[in-house]
């Protein structure tokens, strides 16, 4: 079993864990899931062993009580009573956001904490972890001895705090993986890979890729392929989940906009003006996402051309689909001893894929590459 | 230099006619030339040294006379006055569109036809032949046999026949090859392949793609790679010019509907119920072609979500970055001697690849085999 | 209560009838219903007392178990038990369709089988008829005397031969309403309009107008309100309900370009090139259907813009909301005695209002009208 | 003839000046002039007798140098050498924005700038006044006490400074109009209001209604009509002139927002949950417009249908359709001694129709109350 511990028992939390456990009885078919059944590691294989959170009203609820905000109670699986959401640590990463928190490191100071987390984690059996927290402002820390420093005074945004603690855990107990899925930088922070590389630690990230900016990757790589050259695009997001109401803050948005902005010009080989970043809040809209976009090109002969899409999407199903695929992976990645960042998952599953320095490509190249490093053929071939 | 004859002194073949010119004087930049500089043959190597058609107000005039149809004389390269339009062969192929035309073979009959083309060919020096006469009405003739009885009767469709005097040619005077532009099925005909490798003759085709059908090819990719489901696809067009109004005529719409049909069950590896064809004309757009298509899928969770593309494109200038590269490959693939037909250049360039049997790929996909035929690396890596 | 029988016991026919019970109940809104609770006739006035077909596999059933291919049964009301379908004319109308059929005209000949129908539908007590049978090929016949002609020959189509019915038991019975939601053409037909205004009939109608064709017309309006110059129009409709199935004949898919296209000029007060009609079949979408739109138009200074619209429909609720308030309409029509025809009820609620000759407006122009000739003052002035 | 001075020579200012000459002469059709040839006032009647602005790159040049940074010499009528640019005031309203600028009131103190513009424009004989400066942060002032005590302490926005010169000038001068095609409230402040009633001037405003905003409005009144309940309206806006670079500075952005945010509760008769705002600033789209807009509805039976719309549409030709009739308007509200406000004028043609606490109207009704006030009936009827 792939023993996998949650951090952030939000929405995406509740859909994987409904999500999985029906997959698991074959009540809901594997849509979603990009590599299916090809790999070795089946769904079955996946135990989520417990979720943290630090939102007083959910610490000490199952994850079965959560999820009825999200579901019909006839189809959320009895095994969600199983896992109880304890309390996790926020180092103040939910400052603006309308919610009552309370973190372990408030009661205990940060070093007590961490030991408490590592103390539950070995009692879990854990070596899979999946940040999924409300995405928060953070800047990449740069080096080891800053990283360490910054551990000493406790000064860590709560996605690097529980990545440090990952790393603890998997040099004192057992080799582990942190899936970081939210923007902040840990797969492209220096720090983290060195610290990872040393404690037979794993990070894939960051920012798991599921909506818009994977079509406008492949939509790029298009373009490219035929030397279009494009003379702008925009692209606007608009939904009503937590995430969009976080990204109203000006300071979590531009964490967003950083993850996007390299990959235009990584693609393409040149600088093209681009507006691309969540725009709007609209409450009704619940999890369903609306994305409007915009391509101008320059054909043969500087001819003037455009593309618009539209899409509407449910925001969180794409994110499973993608977390299932990369638990999985943290398994096979464990068994190579991969340690430190795996660039082939990260390619394809994420929007600003780690390490450090490394550069987007499309999405559609990078699925290419993972089946080599997999070795796996593609079926059709 | 690539000595090319037109066959079809159409807009595309005006198009082609002053863009390549205008290229290789730097008037123009090489947007939508897929391969751009990357490979060893140059723009300046190609030279158009003659043209064909059946029409009687074309039949005489040259290619700079013809191009005023579509460019302000200022941007018209002295150049064309050079190319004089002769007289093709049609053999029935332009029934029931608004044309007054005449072809050799109701001179000559269809034997001395083919002779007086070879002839010519000869002395213009020719070796690749760019099809791109209006869209007609064909089937796949499927054996050898069959085809040399049809060769007897002149029973054969005008691309049919042009390709069968390509082949003669290729074998009596010098290697050749014939980029078939058009639907009609010659490099996806196993008549044609076997006559081709008989004749040290190669065919690029079947049908250049470049509008909406390697877009939504790469959509089905991308949406494959993700495993989501597609419940449905319906795409249409509408445009101005003269292959939308050819296929307003339901024989010729067929032709466009079969090259596309085959293509979302290759990509996705099951049968999604899809509308993709050409669907309507409005004069007054001109070559501006208005695609709208709709995609609708299953993601995680089966729950459905949909895309929504609008393009706007000019028709004419996407073919003609295409066919510069196909001619450019021509020399290539005379160099390296592969008689037939080359599935590598057909699977990213056409809609409707050959040889017979070949499956339908992705672009996106089919742009790295290329690479890989051409032993180039992608620049970007 | 306005005692109101179905004439075509479809998809649209069971939408109205469940819709119409659980409006009633007040189990849904009044969402889509255009008049609300402005006017005097309540929804609990309306009652349908009978449903006519000639599929076999419907008569003799009751709209009960008819609804449960389109509903789950929990909402499906009791009350439809009551409503069962009873033989009518067909007059080879559903010719190249896949049903079996058979009409009363078969078993009775012509003139016996409308008079079954009088009888049958004195006894229903009815007085308002809702033509919603799948379109027919039909042209308008144009002269009472022809009219009179066709009627002894029994050569009508089978809309026409329910008109000719209704009129007579309104002559005969009690005055009624024909509301003929569908493109036959009714009420432009002069020959039905004398033959109404003679009987005691009135007749709404022609083709009911719920989609994309309103929404087309006010958006012209809005260009013409600002003299923008309309350079061309395209629309495109997919769906998956028998109405697309129908229309992929080409002889029924004229019948709904024709009640489109004077609309443009109309309402523009030139003619601007279009192409606007209902365009493919896609089974697996259902009733659901989507549109694509685009229009392209000259701003001052003759600059070229666009616009855009795609559509994401539920058909028959739809058409519904329109058919409950035509219904509602019959009877304030019956009261005020508006024997024939009556523009302002045609011109907001049908595609191609009535009577022959009426020019179309646009819809929010129609909206205003209808309010005036109710005696109503838009309450949010 | 109209004498009429510019304040804010823009890029607005620019196409209005080159268009309306252009126009005069014959040389563009009246496209986007809204009242066409129908009202008494012709085109030729306007004369643009002076230009003001506080940038000192452009004060003292012409409007024909002017206009060279937008047109090709060959289209600018010699006429524009006549037209000088003359220093204004601004009052700081340029802050944070990348322009030199100085107003005379830095020169002369605010009473002496404002005698010195009223000298000015008596010998321009000028009586109407365009307002199209850039966005300035303003809020309404209210009272009429109130503003005078600003008056007094020179403390007012530009616009209103502008707007109360013209005031000044109306009363002492000759009787004026002062159009405010900017968000800034001046039509919607009963501070300006009561003034302008007591000075003989008259103002039109607020905020030209050009492109997307009327088309919104237009399909909400669409849906109001069918009584279609929308659930969520998002509109996006992106463009590169100099108003969306304004826009990018959160202070003016919110000046287009409030404009909006009322239009919707206004014409849906309730609260939509919707985002409507200008959005991104993208350079390299000049003058181009893209607009996204999504709608959620419920239609019968609480099914739930979308509208998606995008429009490319040339910015500032629209404004100058807008002002010509606007102008034009101006002397029909002088003869008509309509002294204060004209809501028949301002609905139709602005975005927030003053006077304060008017409804917004969707625009197709308001046309009619606009050919109602004029006295005109639509030629179509």
């Amino acid at each position: 079993m792939i023993k996998t511990v949650i951090i952030g028992q939000g929405m995406a939390a509740s859909y994987l864990e409904v999500g999985l456990e029906r997959l698991k009885r074959n009540e809901i078919p594997d849509y979603g899931v990009p590599l299916r059944n090809w790999i070795p590691v089946k769904y079955d294989e996946i135990e989520i062993v417990g979720s943290y959170d630090v939102d007083e009203r959910k610490i000490g609820k199952t994850a079965y009580e959560l999820a009825r905000e999200f579901f019909d109670s006839s189809v959320i699986p009895g095994k969600l009573k199983e896992i109880q959401v304890r309390r996790g640590i926020h180092m103040g990463s939910l400052k603006g956001l309308p919610y009552k928190a309370k973190g372990l490191e408030e009661k205990l100071g940060f070093d007590k904490a961490v030991e408490t987390l590592i103390e539950e984690w070995k009692s879990l059996g854990a070596e899979v972890f999946v940040n999924v927290i409300t995405t928060e402002p953070a800047e990449p820390i740069g080096s080891f001895d800053e990283l360490m420093a910054r551990v000493r005074e406790g000064y860590l945004s709560a996605s690097q705090a529980y990545a440090y603690a990952v790393a603890r855990y998997a040099k004192e107990v057992k080799p582990s993986v942190f899936i970081n899925a939210i923007p902040s930088p840990i797969a492209n922070d220096a720090a983290f890979i060195q610290l990872y590389e040393a404690s037979n630690a794993i990070v894939f990230g960051d920012d798991a890729a599921t909506g818009a900016t994977p079509l406008t990757a492949d939509l790029l790589e298009h373009l490219y392929q035929r030397n279009r050259r494009v003379l702008g695009i925009a692209q606007f997001n608009i939904g009503g989940n937590t995430d969009f109401l976080a990204l109203t803050e000006p300071e979590r948005n531009i964490m967003k906009k950083k993850t996007k902005s390299s990959m235009v010009s990584d693609i393409l080989g040149y600088e093209a003006p681009n507006y691309i970043r969540p725009t709007g809040y609209l409450e009704p809209l619940g999890d369903k996402k609306f994305v409007a976009m915009i391509i101008e090109y320059s054909s043969f002969g500087d001819f003037k051309d455009e593309i618009y899409v539209i899409m509407r999407v449910n925001d969180k199903p794409a994110i499973v689909g993608v977390l299932i695929d990369m638990i999985r992976l943290a398994k096979i990645a464990l068994e190579k001893k991969k340690y430190g960042t795996v660039y082939e998952v990260n390619a394809f599953y994420t929007k600003k894929p780690g390490p450090p320095g490394a550069k987007a490509i499309s999405k559609v190249k990078a699925f290419y590459r993972l089946l080599d490093w997999l070795g796996l053929k593609d079926p059709r071939d």
